[in-house]
């Protein structure tokens, strides 16, 4: 189980790939997000996203699936408050494979609670051209293995 | 169809309800994001979440459904390209039931595309208490129904 003291500044770590189907661009659509260019390919072809694109949050939630398949599933996470910034730079179009990676950009021990460490991180998903696709800067609490 | 035009400084809209079932928050979890807390009541009620809670990822996705039934899915909508900011200030449970606001902060026609207007809006989620669970702020871009 990774805890806080095995993550430090600057680390880097991989995540995915994961390709993306058009099923699951409609279906995610469907339930939470059911504009007409995550539904249908001529919709999307037509808008100016150029193809069927994922919502964004489909690509946050998909990157979500690669943080914890990387190191959230086995680490003793927290939880986290939220992040800083989502950047959606570019569609995320049916048929593309993500990969990506997380940085930790900075590091500290909740003042509050001994056990808590907040890890400052910042994600970036690409495509199979090196296009980024997605950013995000946020925290991850992790829980301190040993608290002072 | 909601135009760039229908839409005014600081109007507010109201979203929701929306009832957060067990059952999704485990569908959800199983799919995008498989941490303890998400997946298991008893593993949720030992964790710093007090209950079974849903991914914050899906707290984002059940917002995106109440704007999509409150007015984008009525709007000509263009996307967007982010939020500034995403705050998971308390867990959202099953068994709440939850309601909220998007308030519209300012708007503009974009510079370099006139047929694309933006507004920047923040968007609030409460619980049936009043309890404040979710605030984002960000844009999404709506077309001008008569461009300059």
């Amino acid at each position: 189980m990774l805890h806080y003291e095995d993550f430090s500044e600057g680390q880097e770590i991989a995540l995915g790939p994961y390709a993306v189907t058009a099923e699951e661009i409609v279906a995610f659509a469907r339930e939470f997000d059911p504009q007409r260019f995550h539904l249908d390919e001529a919709a999307g072809k037509a808008s100016i996203l150029g193809g069927l694109a994922a919502s964004g949050w489909h690509s946050c939630a998909m990157l979500m699936r690669m943080m914890a398949d990387a190191y959230l599933g086995h680490a003793a996470g927290l939880g986290s408050s939220g992040l800083d910034e989502v950047k959606w730079l570019k569609p995320i179009l049916a048929g593309e494979t993500l990969a990506g990676k997380m940085i930790v950009l900075s590091k500290r021990v909740s003042a509050k609670r001994p056990e808590m460490g907040i890890l400052k991180c910042r994600w970036e998903l690409f495509n199979e051209k090196s296009e980024m696709k997605l950013e995000q800067t946020g925290v991850n609490f992790i829980r301190v293995r040993t608290p002072c």
